[in-house]
């Protein structure tokens, strides 16, 4: 089954390279699943800036659990504390909740090319607009946070002590973000270069051009001081192991590209 | 001499675990110019939601160029384009310009304790908030150039083709940030655990905790098809060795604190 795409509207359409974007929900959705660190921004009325937050969050579907995110429509759950008095008086708050835009990114190589004006990065990007509300709801609350504590690490939920406390569960502040539009951005492949570059032979013979490739590496873990289990469990040790072996390999497998 | 410090205003200061936050400029601009891409957000009057784009940019001083940004007020220089749109037509911009922020962050790992609640994520992430408008005149277009082409990768500006031809430089878009009020957030250490957690036996005896850092490595360059300056220059060569080994050794060294 074809993944399904965003519809491309005037909030995520590409006015400029837009040959670098992709609206489908597979592409999108992956990204923003994958990506160890979301940016979350939205607007405080108290200044004319935008706040943009590092924030922990994945997608899913409450309604519909074991659906799939590549084929299927999917909220942002996002663990991040974002003050009451934003979303009461956020001045573009409506009913639909607060308008909250959240990107995933990776960066996958430094591109060199014989000028400066041709260097480039290999990059993904996947933004996401939509509106955020409070989870306010017991049962959707926990949810997510299994959905999220499982998508850092897999099993991470059932391998350690749940279900939270009701204490725990009532100062957790989870936003569900009910996608509005959204849209990737990816650049892959090695450098392009001017033709007048190409032929001042002194320049070619004497400057390096190519990818630098570049991923996030998950490195040995560290016992925290009161560890009583000994050496770290094995799907730990899988996990990080696994993800880093494929963040490696999709550096180099896009410089080909 | 100490580092100047920001001072806290509405738009920087931090309500939630404000002992995480961090103002003086030595701290703020070095992680702006050490990470490998900045967020930049900004609205947008076509719709409710702030854009957040992925750029390349650091910080500088055109009017004192050797300065240290350790201790000396700087602006920010992002290469990136903006629609011309949004700068005449932003709500909010003035005659100071387009209300922008500017984000850089480092996930440094993953912390892991008895309980899901408590994990948590060591990070370093710095947010500068100011005023951007187009670089337009063109030595200060070019001091921008070479140095955000340097700050990705030291010296690699004079060891390629420069300077840009005409038409490049009229090409290039950058925008340039006076910062009003910037601020940085970071989390070191290991878990933080519960005592009622710590009291059950078998739960400390059955779950490992601590940190898996996570650190950005440049792996081994990958010549390009055009490349012909052979072997990769020795200055890529040291440069991505010593950044990846400062990145893991960052990783490893914030866990102890």
């Amino acid at each position: 089954m074809a993944s399904p795409r965003y519809p491309k509207t005037a909030v995520n359409k590409f006015g400029r390279l837009a040959n670098r974007g992709v609206y489908d929900y597979a592409t999108i959705h992956t990204l923003i699943n994958t990506c160890p660190v979301l940016h979350v921004s939205f607007n405080d009325s108290k200044h004319p800036f935008p706040v943009v937050l590092p924030m922990l969050g994945c997608t899913g579907n409450f309604s519909s659990r074991d659906a799939d995110p590549n084929t299927t429509e999917q909220d942002l759950y996002i663990h991040g504390y974002v003050s009451g008095r934003i979303f009461k008086h956020g001045k573009e708050s409506n009913d639909e909740g607060l308008p909250i835009t959240v990107v995933a990114t990776f960066l996958d190589g430094l591109v060199l090319a014989l000028a400066p004006f041709h260097n480039s990065c290999n990059y993904r990007s996947a933004i996401a607009y939509g509106y955020a509300t409070l989870v306010t709801d017991e049962a959707e609350a926990l949810y997510a946070m299994e959905l999220i504590t499982d998508n850092l690490l897999p099993d991470r939920w059932a391998k350690s002590r749940n279900p939270p406390t009701k204490a725990e569960l009532n100062s957790t502040s989870i936003l569900k973000v009910k996608i509005a539009s959204a849209s990737a951005k990816i650049r892959e492949g090695g450098p392009s270069e001017d033709r007048a570059d190409l032929k001042d032979k002194e320049l070619v013979k004497n400057t390096w051009t190519g990818v630098v490739p570049y991923w996030g590496t998950w490195g040995e873990p560290v016992p925290g001081k009161e560890n009583g289990c000994g050496e770290v469990e094995g799907y730990i040790e899988e996990w990080r192991v696994k993800e880093t072996g494929k963040a490696r390999a999709h550096a180099f497998e896009v410089i080909e590209k």
